[in-house]
């Protein structure tokens, strides 16, 4: 039963409660949000409530064993489980907690799909330039799908090669949201964008060598683009782009 | 009536037209893309159709002849004008050609509205950190609605005073996408991320001095934010961010 | 009379008001922030009890109108004024509505002080590498004193001429809190910082050329001091160093 | 007995002492300063004098046998012995000689604390805003302590997620100095100055991935803050943050 | 037989194909582009024809099993295969389905020429500064010889000793086009563009340490060439080099 | 008549020149290298001979006096002027004492064609991607035609309305060497270069604002391109593109 | 006449002076350093015979009043003044009170020189490789000479017409020491110093545009140089390398 | 006996000589330039002659039996051997064919020391400013004396206990040349140069961490010296430092 603070004031007047008694009841609510403290960790596990969905664990920079701890509070709710940047170690001592945890392990990612998640409204199309930008296309495409989204992957599209993308058109234009990966230069979001009218999440990958500098060229690149529609997310933040695509996919 | 190859085909078929002159209407068709060529630029009629929105003018770089030009061009064809990065001399020099045209002066932007725009489906908050972020901030809400959204502005919510933004909360809430307009550290866009669950379009801004460099930190800031549902544009692209906004608040 | 749940509660218990009429209360304590919207920009009052000073204006970025606007509020308030980054144009706006309001030229600054700043405990002592460095060392200097702190200025002491800075050991010695500016290497805070037992504040200057990068070279070597005690804000940041040797100094 | 200048003189004047031998006590005085030579290092053992604390190790770049041998030099001189960037390595090189101290594993730093350290007047908060900080923000935290400080730790407590920091608002307010700790964006220290009239020392650390470039994202962030009384240390200088805390907690 | 639209309109035409048939092979002949898809790859087999050799494999970031699975699919349609950043791993997994490939393993490259390649006009210097380029070096050496051309390799003759250099003035002379290698400071390229009057191709390697920032310094010497006819690749980019070099040496 | 060492020794051996005669012509010859010293320049007159085209004079950073003067002197020795980054400043002191000089000011160069230029082999086409390209395009064209070329112009064909480019196939089919000139994120030399099978001069231009950072984005995209064909030139270096594609089609 | 510390100690035991007056004289000697201080500066006129000359005034940053005010002590002292990066203004100030001084206009500097200045032992050879970069060349010129040095320019020997630097090999081998000034790709100190064997002070310039990023290329390439025996000084620091080079060129 | 044209043409004219022999004898002269090509390396034996010092072997880069192959041939000559950035490996690989060759392990190199080398005039003081900056200084400090000079050792004297240095200053001043060597902020050199009158040789290090950007910040820092008679060499690049001041202390 959620807290009413009319009705508790009611109360109060009606003599049903004290005065300090009610003082009380008011901070123990504003103390009561449902985080868990692990010491660690905070988790917060009215996320999916506020936002549409669960916590998500980034698994970079965290042991195993922290990784672990924290899923199983979160499946432990009931709550659909995302590690991402986990390596099959992670994967490990996940699954001794949580055994129906899934490892996909092109996107480096954990999950464990709960029935809560809505379904998006539309495909989202996850293109990617290079077979070298897997990794982050899956991660997008893995996390869109865990967040509830249809996801039509198209690989290997660069725009160095213009036939392989434009004989894809038609699947391009079934989208309701697009995310494009791409290292080196970054060039496949302005070409996509300049052919469809839907939101383009441009995602730069780290994958090249030289003045790419980590994913620095195809960064610029993309916030740069010439064509109109395109954001840009991290450096190989498949995740970001997924999670920004879900949000987009499941607006009425 | 749109070219339609079936039709074409029949009609040769039928011996209605030969087959030098179906080849002839197949190449005329391919050729006869809607884009006229000034020589210095060629403008692209049919962006509205395929994209959603006229062409665009992007003022910087280009000569007051050379934006009026454009823009009498687009005018003339019943399309809705948009120059950014105007300043008040290439608003003469359109207002010359086309005497209806509004100048913007914060968002040094020049529009001319036609009928053609459809109404996006819900509010689009542009947010902004401080009063000196405004000329970006009224860009992005300028280009929203030009581009038939409604927009509903929040200026100096910068997240040194929090309560500046947490008595609004109601009014992030009531959005269906928020453009998020901070320079200097460009924290904003991650404390409203984690307040609602609607896409995020961050502009980082130039404004700043020493290690802001120019809106590099803003940008950095942005690109690395540890809230889910946030993309970035180019530092003071408040257009683009009006633009994604628009196309997003388009989506069915 | 501040807000006091207990008693509102208090009064609802003897029925001397309704539940209702308390819940209304509630209500608009939490709404009765004392921010004051100006459209442009939204004054926060309330700040100089929170925090121990007013709002204080950064003038870069913002029109001369805007900057006297805010200032006008502020003074109404009978709070103390300080504008950073203020041109002349900016002074003869604010004068015409804080006629009190005194220009400070070598800092840049506009301040109005009223009765109310509360004096801090020692000696701020402010120390400048070259004369270059003087207008980012006297606004660090304007800003504590209209803070409520005694300065003491100590300029002209760069490394390279040692036995400038050594004979001024004892007004070294004498400081709460240090501010030390400098540009080009900027490494006159290791220097002070290995000679005191003190907190040191380091800006850097955009003093210099070339490859001092318009103070990039002295704000990393301050961050790389090998002297333990330094910490540094941001490149020709005086207001900044002066507000926090002044939070320091006022520490009980 | 110290040096009295003074005294000498009065004793050359009254026959007892040669003026050559006073000469020579002069000279000597001068070259008496207690640095110990060990060839590859000079040990500072005076410092705990001059600037309250004796000198610390930093490990890094330093052999387990060069860590070691100062330890050693330090400790028998009675000094509270601090090194910083220690692996398990280290430490047991350190343990071989001086057996009492003790290794912060999640620090990664070696103590070993003797009586002579006076206590710090009031409680130093140290804030992380991610599980990853925490190697960083227990360098601070075990830094502060061994330097005589009581030192309250408040993790995990990101932007993102307002509502875990706010509700530890009677923990930021009852600080004399805040150490926070933040990777990725870095926007911690700015809404936490904003919450308190405290100095705050703000660390960014190496956290995140792409475009935080190794933490360059978060230092540039905290450099920009808007919130006033925020100084900021090295990328991952838990170590200074937590000394420069310390003499602040120092101050009468 | 080539697709002719011509002779396809005049079968509709004499009724020997019914429109709906020719709206088909239209179609067809669209989508029949010669890509090849295997899911993590889209290989390109009418590159060879459209670009003057087929399409290469870059090594970098891709498994042995996919490497070795394009190499068999370009090889299976009588194509010569060039694979760069390739480790005596990948050739294992390439020679286990193309026996006949062969390693170059200083230049990291696989190779297997068929008979299809056409021979450039003349002969192709590679000109490398010092020892350690050589890698470099060879990728484009090989690059070019397997794409047909005559090489002459001329390594080791860096600015710093400048008669090592002008002694082969004869060579370089002879040379249709100069592939220029250098790391460090990257003068090279200036002083033979001003000795000759063919095209330069530069490129920059990663030799060097401290402030050749990973060959940032020799990429902006390049790009700053104050010598007439120089244009750069980037970092390390044998491969590119010598694919640029064999397209100039195929010019008729 | 060319000096010839082997003559000049048969003369001595029959006694028809002296030797003490032949060691001064010898030496003469050495240092009878035609350049001409005015004090703060040295002009190369034999540059023509030696590297296909006279000495080119960059205006950048030389006085209207200094570069008339060096003008006047090629000219005088009948060889084609060519100054670069030239203001009308500039042209009025050259047009002052060279009369016939004609200034290209989109280009802003400054040309005086003699007879003397070979022609090249083929057409070189010069595309840009924008409009605010067009004065780097304009200097490759100018440099390129004034150096013996045709050229064709293809101008807004950014990748953002791909069809724009498309469409212009045959002529970019028809190039024997192209000048790609691109600011923002400077995408079209990759595209181009996967349609051609010519070499690709790419040029970045300092077009764009915020995180272009001066034409860095472009630059940086440019030199990652995963296509085929491109070397790249200097940000906004026009002459230089125009320059070596005029070397590349005079090749035989 | 010289403190003497020996002599005032047996003054003392002589009983002609007592033992307060030697404290007080020794005291007195300690902080006689005639450093005389301005308020915004502190001359130091010992500098001359602590370090070989007298202070050198950096007029950047500095107003002409400050410039002419410390030029003025300078030579009231009988110092030889060298005013650096002086505009026209700055020369009028410090004429108005040093009518003896001199202003060098392409060096931008003011000298008086004195007869104190003692005669460097050898022949300083200042070489620049283009035209733009006189100024700074002419800075190191100036300031070299001004110290007593003779000087050799060899201007506008740039790397890429090489036979312009190679015929003036006598004068590079008659140095005891060579500047070497140049901007864009930085390669000519690599080629001198492979010449000779005197040490070589390379200066880069911020002449180049583009990717020359204000003299950043020619930096890092000076600093990679491949050959021995060159060190570097900040971009533009003509004064530093004649100073440096100077000092070498007194050593006995 | 060296070639003598003047002797040669005069046996020509003599008959003694035929016109043909005297052409070989002139052309085999030029070519005859004692450098030896190894295939991977070009040997200059003759630099000892021209620069007073043989070539010096740079370790990086090079495999241990490149290494050995140089060392042997140069010391074949007679010539002494020095090899920088050289593990054991190289060493051992070293020691196989130059068993006299010595490993200095801190510093590593490999010298092995022949008597040709002349001595240099004075003494060349190495300081460090920490520990860990010791593999540079003795770098340094080796290559110093292998070729001729003594070097006096002055280790961890950093800014931040300014006592340690000053009370060195005896041996400062006994320097011909001082090299510096310093990590973190490298500001050591700025205050040595301010204490003496001797050129300083900077020598910035990678030790430090964060924004230290692996010697970046201590390298800006150097460059941008207020203190005059600081030269720069490269990160960490002890070997070109020792050279330098080598080169210094051999001048007459």
């Amino acid at each position: 039963m959620p807290f009413n603070l009319k009705q508790l004031l009611d109360q109060i007047a009606a003599g049903n409660l004290s005065a300090a008694q009610g003082a009380e009841q008011i901070a123990a609510e504003m103390l009561a949000q449902p985080v868990e403290d692990l010491g660690f960790a905070r988790i917060d596990h009215q996320r999916a409530q506020r936002q549409g969905f669960p916590e998500v664990i980034l698994g970079l920079g965290k042991s195993p064993d922290q990784i672990a701890a924290i899923a199983q509070r979160i499946v432990a709710r009931g709550h659909t489980l995302l590690v991402t940047r986990a390596d099959p170690t992670a994967y490990a001592a996940v699954q001794a907690v949580v055994p129906a945890a899934v490892y996909h392990d092109i996107a480096r990612a954990i999950t464990c799909r709960m029935h809560e998640v809505t379904a998006g409204r539309g495909t989202i199309v996850v293109a990617a330039a290079g077979t070298s930008d897997l990794p982050v296309a899956e991660e997008a495409a893995v996390t869109a799908e865990v967040m509830g989204n249809t996801v039509d992957r198209l690989f290997d599209v660069g725009v160095a090669g213009l036939h392989r993308l434009l004989r894809e058109h038609d699947r391009l234009r079934s989208a309701r949201v697009i995310v494009v990966v791409a290292g080196m230069e970054g060039a496949l979001p302005s070409v996509v964008a300049g052919l469809v009218s839907v939101p383009v999440v441009a995602v730069p990958t780290s994958i090249g060598y030289g003045a790419s500098f980590h994913g620095l060229a195809a960064l610029l690149g993309m916030l740069n683009s010439c064509a109109n529609g395109v954001s840009v997310v991290n450096i190989d933040n498949g995740f970001g782009a997924g999670c920004i695509s879900s949000l987009i996919n499941h607006l009425d």
